[in-house]
C-alpha cells in the first residue's frame, strides 16, 4: 500500500510509508503525480474565495483520512489524494499562501522559527508527512531552503569542516546530499549552526550527536540507512557521544499496531542500526517505551517542553486537527527532548549545556524548528541540525523510497539477485528508447535513478564523474550503467548481512542500557 | 489570592487553589457570590442567538484567563468572574444547554460517559476548576448527581458494605460526605460500581485503592484530608493494596512554578499524607516526575490511554481552547493511568484484571468518567467511584476550603491558639444576631459551618444529632457550639502534627519507592 498522508495510514497493516515522525520518512507518491493533475481541476475555482478554497482543502484532507481509516480500494484513495493536491495548488494560487491545516488564509503565520512546515513550489510538495514533486529529477532542494529557512552547506563550510577535522569530507557532504544546516539569524550564544559546532570542536568543547527512527516494521530499506551512515562517520570525525532514539511510542500512536509490535520492531531495527558500524561506547540505542520508565531526565524534559508548546503551535507546525488523539499532539515533545543533554544524565552527569547536532532527512525539520524555538525559553542551548535530501523511490525521483512497495526499494534483507532484478527491472532509466539513439544523443543523469543511487554509495569520485560523463556521452548504456550500480550494491547489502548476523541479543542489550559513555562530563 | 478558574491560575505564585486536578480541589469563590449578580447582566441578551451568547461566554472566559495572566487586581478579576457567571447562567437560559468550552450550542454532547463536566442549577456552578453556589447549604448534591450522571449511595448499600465487611459504616458514609458512586448503565463484565467491589470482596477477589493530590504548597489544610482519611479506611476494612499519585508533573504545567518546587511540594505533601496513618507495607505513594521515569508499566499505558482520547474529547471533557499547551491537553492520560493494574507491575505483578476503586471529591470525577470511557477499548477493566462533597470554607458553604486564603482555611500546622481563633472569628454562623432571638428561634444547622465541620469530625452520631437539636432549638449557642468544635479539632490536628513529627526522610522515601507490596498476585 502506498499513500500520500502517512499520518491517517494508521489502519494501513503492512503499511511502512514511516511519516515525518519515523525519521528517514519515506512515502510513495509516483503513482499520484506521475498522472496530470488537469481532470481534477475543481469546477468554478475563479469565483470562490481564498476561505471557501481552504475549506475545500480541509474537507479533502478530511475525505483522505476517512478513505484510509475505512480502508478504502486504493484507487478510490489515489483519486482523493490527487483532488486533494490539485485543491491545494488551487488554494496557494487564489490565496497566495500555502495550505497549513488549522491556519485560516487570513490568519498570520506563527513567529520565531516554528513556521508550518508545508512548501509548495511548483509542483514540489514536501510537508511532514508528504514528499513529491512532478519533477524526474526530484525535490528543488533550492526552493526548499529558502522556504525551510535553512543555509545551503556551501563549499566554504566543507572545506573548513575538512581543515577543522583533518578528514576529507564524506561523499554526502560532497555531493549536496547533505545539503542544508540551520543558521543563525541573529547572534545568541545558545544557538548553533554548523560553523559554530566546529569552533565548539577546535576549541575542545564537547558535543554530541542525535539522530533517530520510526520503528514501524522489520523491514528497513537502503534509503533508511542514509542518517546512519553519515552519523557513523560523524561520530568517527569528531569522536563524539551519539543517541539514536527509536520512536516504537509515536509508531504506536499513528499506526494499527500493538505496544508490543512496535516494541518489538525497535528492537529488531536497532539491530540494523548496529551493523552500521558504531562504536558500543560511544553510542546510547534507545526505545522511547523503554527509556521514558528509565531515565530520571527524559520525562522531566518532555513535561518542560510540553509546558511551552500549545495547540495552536503544534497545529500550526504538523497541521494537527481537533480529531486528533491527544498522544500525537504532545508526540513532537517526545521527539524534541533528546536534542537537550539533560535528558541523559547517565551520559552527561546532569549537565545542561552540552550542545546538540541532529542529522536527519529535511522532513524532520519542523519537530527541531519547534525545539530551537523552545530551547531557550527552558534555558536550554539550540540544536544544531544537517539535513539530508530523499533517497528516491526505484521509480523516480519523484517520491522517496518506500518499504511498503516491495518493487520500490531495495531492502537490507535482500539478495545479490533480487537486487540484481529490482534494478534491472524497476530502476528508473534515463537512457533512449534504443542502444542507437543512446549512442547519438547520450542519456539523462540527472533523472537516472541508478545514476543517483551510484552518487549515494561509490565512494570515488573520480569514477561517478566518468560515469556521469560516459553515460550523458552515450558511451555508457543504461545496462552498463545498471551493473555497475548492482555491483556496487551487492558486497555492500551482503556485507551489511554480514555484521548484522553478528549483532546478537547480548550486542543490543548493551547498546540499549542506559548508562555513561566513553565520555567525560 | 482567591480564583475562580483555577486552570489558569498559573501565574499566581503562592496560590493553592488546587484545580479539579488536584485531587482534593478547594477554591473560594464566597467574595463573588456573596454579591448578587444582577448587575452584571448582560444588555440586550434576549434579543440575541444562543450562538451569540455562546461566544461572549467563550470571549469573557478568555478576559477572565488574560487577566489572571497578567496578574490583573483582585478587584478586577472578580468583576470579570462574576460576569462570566452571569453570562454561563444567560446562555442557558437561551440555549437551554450548560455552556461547555469548544461546544458550541448547535452540537450534540458527546457519546459514552464523556460527557462536559459543567453542571450548573439554578445558581451551583459545578465544574473541573469551579466548585460555587448562592446557597448558603452548598451545593445541591442531588442535582449534581442527575447531571453527572452518577448514583447516590444509598442506605441500602450502606447497610450491604456493612453486613459484608462487618463493620461499621465511616461516619462519612453515614453522613452523606462520600455521597455518589459510578452506576453501570449496562450489564459489563469490565465496569463495576460499589455493588461489584463488594461482590469481588464477597468472593476474595482481590481489588486496589487509588486516590491521589496535586501538590501545589507545602501547606494543606484540613480540607486536603478528607480523601486520604476515608482511603484510609477503606484500606482497614478491605485489607487492599492503595496507590497514591501526587501530580507534581500537572502543578508544574498548570502553575508558575519549577519542577524542582513541585517536586518538592510532592514530598513535603507525602508526609502529611503518610501521618494519616497509611501502612507502608500496603501502600504505594509516587511522584509522577518519578515514577514514569522508574515504571516498565506507567508510560506504556499513558500512551495507551493517549492513542484512545482526541482533542475533541477532552476540549468537551475539560474545556480546553487551542491556546492551551500541549502538556495540559496530554495529562489527563497521566491522572487517568493509575486506574489500571497494569502501571503498577511491581504491585500485581503484570496482572491487568485487577479492579481499581478510587475515593476522590466529585470535581474529579471528569478524569474517570474519560478513564472509564477508554478502559473497554484498552482491554483494563473500568474503575469504581466515590465522590465525596466538598469541604466547606470557614466563610461558608458557598465555596470550598482554600489555602491561598489563610483566613478561609484550618491549616495542618495550624496551633491550637489559631483554630480557636479562626473559628471564633471566621466560621460562618447559623445563629441569630442576639442571644435573645436565638434562644427564642434557634440556629439554623443547615447553613452553620462549624455544625458542618462537626458532621465531617464528630465520630459520636448521637452527640451530633443532639448538639443538632439543641443548636436548632437554641438551647446551644454559637459560642457553645464553636467550642465543640475547637474542642474535636485541637487535639485532631495536633495528633496530626505529632504523627507528622514521626515521618522521617527514611519514612518517605520507604512509600515511594517502587516495590512489591504485601499482597500476592
Amino acid at each position: 500500500m502506498q499513500c500520500a498522508d502517512e499520518w491517517s495510514c494508521i489502519s494501513e497493516t503492512g503499511c511502512d510509508c514511516t511519516p515525518f515522525s519515523s525519521w528517514a520518512a519515506v512515502c510513495t507518491l509516483a503513482h499520484i503525480l506521475a498522472d496530470t493533475m488537469t481532470d481534477s481541476q475543481t469546477d468554478g475555482a475563479a469565483a470562490e474565495s481564498p476561505m471557501e478554497f481552504y475549506e475545500k482543502v480541509t474537507a479533502q484532507g478530511e475525505a483522505v483520512r476517512e478513505l484510509k481509516t475505512g480502508k478504502a480500494p486504493k484507487e478510490e484513495i489515489d483519486v482523493a489524494v490527487k483532488l486533494l493536491l490539485q485543491l491545494k495548488l488551487d488554494y496557494k494560487r487564489v490565496s497566495g499562501q500555502d495550505y497549513k491545516a488549522g491556519w485560516p488564509p487570513t490568519d498570520s503565520p506563527a513567529s520565531g522559527e516554528s513556521v508550518p512546515a508545508a512548501a509548495e513550489d511548483g509542483d514540489d510538495l514536501v510537508d511532514p508527512w508528504t514528499v513529491a514533486t512532478s519533477n524526474a529529477k526530484g525535490v528543488d532542494y533550492e526552493k526548499l531552503i529558502v522556504r525551510f529557512g535553512s543555509s545551503k552547506i556551501e563549499a566554504e563550510l566543507i572545506e573548513r569542516m575538512e581543515r577543522v577535522t583533518g578528514q576529507k569530507a564524506h561523499r554526502f557532504l560532497r555531493r549536496g546530499i547533505f545539503f542544508s544546516h540551520r543558521r543563525v539569524q541573529q547572534p545568541c550564544p545558545s544557538a548553533l549552526d554548523m560553523h559554530q559546532i566546529l569552533d565548539a570542536y577546535e576549541n575542545k568543547k564537547s558535543f554530541y550527536l542525535y539522530t533517530g527512527r520510526g520503528p514501524s516494521s522489520e523491514a528497513m530499506h537502503m534509503g533508511h540507512l542514509i542518517p546512519f551512515i553519515f552519523t557513523k562517520w560523524l561520530q568517527d570525525v569528531f569522536d563524539i557521544p551519539l543517541v539514536i532514539q527509536l520512536t516504537d511510542d509515536e509508531k504506536y500512536l499513528w499506526k494499527d499496531l500493538t505496544l508490543e509490535d512496535c516494541h518489538r520492531y525497535a528492537v529488531e531495527n536497532a539491530k540494523d542500526i548496529i551493523a552500521c558500524g558504531f562504536d558500543v561506547n560511544k553510542t546510547f540505542i534507545f526505545s522511547d517505551l523503554d527509556y521514558m520508565g528509565m531515565s530520571s531526565g527524559f520525562y522531566r524534559n518532555v513535561v518542560k517542553i510540553q509546558k511551552h508548546v500549545t495547540f495552536n503551535q503544534v497545529k500550526g507546525i504538523f497541521g494537527f486537527t481537533d480529531s486528533e488523539c491527544i498522544g500525537k499532539i504532545s508526540f513532537p515533545a517526545i521527539q524534541a527532548a533528546p536534542s537537550f543533554s539533560t535528558s541523559f544524565p547517565q551520559i552527561f552527569n546532569g549537565r545542561k549545556d552540552i550542545q546538540c547536532l541532529i542529522p536527519c532527512a529535511i522532513d524532520q525539520d519542523p519537530y527541531f524548528r519547534m525545539t530551537r524555538d523552545v530551547a531557550p525559553r527552558i534555558g536550554y542551548p539550540k540544536p544544531a541540525l544537517l539535513h539530508s535530501t530523499f533517497f528516491p523511490a526505484l521509480q523516480g525521483a519523484q517520491t522517496k523510497m518506500s518499504a511498503s512497495d516491495p518493487n520500490s526499494s531495495i531492502f537490507l534483507t535482500d539478495t545479490a539477485k533480487q537486487i540484481k532484478n529490482k534494478i534491472n527491472k524497476h530502476a528508473f532509466s534515463g537512457g533512449r528508447d534504443t542502444v542507437e539513439e543512446h549512442r547519438k544523443h547520450g542519456g539523462d543523469a540527472d533523472v537516472d535513478v541508478s545514476f543517483m543511487y551510484l552518487t549515494f554509495f561509490l565512494e570515488d569520485d573520480e569514477k561517478l564523474e566518468q560515469i556521469r560523463q560516459d553515460y550523458t556521452s552515450g558511451a555508457l548504456l543504461t545496462g552498463e550503467l545498471k551493473k555497475c550500480l548492482i555491483e556496487t550494491l551487492q558486497p555492500m547489502i551482503t556485507q551489511h548481512q554480514e555484521r548484522r548476523k553478528q549483532v546478537t541479543d547480548e550486542t543490543v542489550k548493551q547498546f540499549m542500557t542506559p548508562r555513561k559513555l566513553d565520555f567525560h562530563f
